[in-house]
């Protein structure tokens, strides 16, 4: 075995595909979002972020940073263990009573990251239940579906928000067989939303446990940030809602909330919980200050669903084609890899515009796009130039236009 | 099937064993390490914590916090995104150049905790390569049992630090098949290490990779703390090296470092790297910072093994048992589950001393005990607190002595 090649021609495959990544190296400017620094650009240039997961710029939030600091002055900076052996801090405690409280759950669980939390909470549900089966929606992120293989339990896939295709598979297991439905609430990449309330029906009907991934909904759906779940009004009826401290929230983690009885259950088998050192006790403050921001706060909320608008309105002045959805994901499509990629270069290197380009096989071939995400930070002028940008570059590449 | 009734048994399970953990609810308080306030007490009192992986007391060292505070001014809370959308901060270069040079090697790779490094690398290593065997210390983390576990490659077991058994072992698989030796330095329950220079001679005479956690010896071991792989002179035969930022380098956040070739391939392949955010920026500054400041300061190294020195000496003359190792880690064997955990209560409510007990499954049943951590902020005091205290219940409880 010659290591050596064998990694070059894997490595060379990506190449040949135009699937390599080469990281932007950027350096964020608090107080100035969605501005970052450049450095993979001789001159360093100011770019404007429109690709960022911060989506409400939480991660530059006054009453965030205090709170880290705060933290930082009070407890240092790493929790020092696992939660079991030195690790838990009063902050873990108050920021799991914050997130049991937003979802109006009687307990909450914290991670290193919201992929730890998918991959280790399902996969310890669904190992521990002698026969469990996971239903699990098409579309659904590479750490649920690890989660779910790591079980080794069977998987069902049912086709994406699709309840007829769901149904039809649930009735065809044996009544008594443990289930889990697994899904998110807002899917990233198509922006679109799942009918809770629907497979909550299916639910109730095949006794299953439903599994709700609400990391690009939490702090920026329902009227304190509960996600799609609380403005639905459905999250009592969703047995585990599960989410990031990484996206709206600005800071880093994954979580999870439901009955006291099975988060106890995840804490206590979930190994990939119970042999990670804590996160630091700034960020668990960090977060608890976002959360706790966000549940009063709708301005954020409302300025960003405000610039969504904007961006969708003039693109349509424009012609140029994105994906209608329900959220805050603005997907312009391309619908050709290699353009997709020369488009993304065109904005950085010549508007100074930074969005990455979204191909297979995290989309389908042929769905190539630009996925923008629309913050409360960004100004008219940042949309302005944004839509200028790319009604030249659309005209330059006589990319066809919407109807 | 009744899902609650089920977490229920699972959950009595565990409290019939003894298995059924209740965290201790700390603050750490910055500047007093060991101290910390035990706020699960009415009257929370300070505690000293003997049981943190925050060997060094990293996590409150000036520099580390200055780089911390200062990058939390600088660029914000968190990354805003994964590594290849939006989440690259200049922190995360530098940090990772810092790591490749700690370990002489070209390249370093972060990850959000020592378990997805583990668990992400060990499974994109094995799954991806065809018919691919790891032979893997009896004795390994949890981490890369999963990790392994994750791939679906087949796993041969050999027995702890057993160079005869692990010869037998690579010796019984044809000789062209991709092979993988997944090992430890530093084991952390018992504190026994790896003949590295040996496996590394059975490694090149088998043709295997060697995947060495150093999570236990980075910071601790070597001239500028590059671990057991730098002290022994081996840093540079051992194929990756992969480390944690939370131990002695008082962070969070775990890494490889190996050749530019397989760390492009793991940051290529890898999905809880590829689809998990990236670190905090203040969380890379944090821990290069420490990596740096004990890569030139042996003091704090220095002081922590005068520490062990001293509290082995005072255990001796106590006649109190504790395994020999060549490491930092003091093993106070106990060897009964029930007693462990009632002198853990008696040290924590009685002496002000928080040790966590140390039971089945995390070491084998008979060998339960108490694994106490000495760092360079241990003060003289403390430890003959300590000592005094473990006498008296060595002596109330009939304990045998050693020889």
């Amino acid at each position: 075995m010659d290591y050596s090649a064998f990694f070059q021609s894997k490595l060379q495959g990506l190449k040949d595909e135009g699937r390599y990544r080469v990281f932007a190296e950027l350096e964020r400017i608090r107080g100035q979002f969605p501005t970052a620094t450049n450095h993979g650009q001789a001159n360093k240039a100011p770019v404007k972020v429109w690709c960022s997961n911060d989506y409400l710029g939480m991660g530059q939030h006054p009453a965030v940073l205090a709170a880290m600091h705060e933290a930082l002055d009070r407890s240092g900076a790493g929790a020092g263990g696992t939660r079991n052996i030195a690790g838990t801090n009063v902050d873990h405690i108050a920021l799991e009573a914050e997130l049991a409280d937003l979802h109006g759950k009687e307990a909450a669980l914290l991670f290193n990251s919201g992929y730890m939390s998918n991959m280790a909470t399902l996969s310890t549900l669904a190992a521990q239940m002698p026969g469990c089966i996971v239903f699990s929606d098409a579309l659904n992120h590479a750490s649920m579906i690890e989660g779910i293989r790591h079980s080794r339990a069977t998987c069902v896939i049912w086709k994406h928000n699709d309840l007829a295709d769901l149904r039809e598979k649930l009735a065809a297991v044996p009544p008594g067989t443990p289930k889990i439905i697994a899904f998110e609430s807002v899917y990233s990449m198509d922006g679109d939303v799942a009918p809770i309330a629907e497979i909550c029906d299916l639910a109730d009907e095949f006794r299953a446990i439903t599994y709700l991934d609400e990391v690009h909904a939490v702090g920026l759906y329902g009227p304190r940030g509960g996600g799609i779940s609380e403005r639905d009004g459905m999250a009592q009826r969703v047995d585990v809602i599960e989410g990031t401290l990484a996206k709206a929230y600005g800071v880093i983690g994954g979580y999870i909330t439901g009955s006291a009885q099975l988060v106890d259950f995840v804490r206590s088998f979930a190994s990939g919980f119970i042999f990670s050192t804590a996160l630091p006790p700034a960020i668990a403050a960090g977060a608890k200050a976002a959360i706790s921001h966000l549940k009063s706060s709708d301005a954020e909320r409302a300025a960003m669903f405000a610039n969504v608008a904007r961006l969708r309105a003039g693109l349509d002045a424009l012609g140029i084609e994105h994906l209608m959805n329900p959220s805050h994901i603005v997907p312009v499509m391309v619908r050709d890899a290699a353009l997709c990629k020369r488009i993304s270069d065109t904005l950085l290197d010549e508007y100074g515009i930074y969005v990455q380009p979204i191909n297979y096989p995290t989309v389908p071939r042929g769905t190539e796009r630009l996925r923008f995400t629309p913050s409360p930070l960004h100004g008219e002028a940042d949309i302005a130039a944004l839509l200028k940008a790319l009604g030249e570059i659309w005209t330059q590449n006589s990319l066809s236009k919407a109807a």
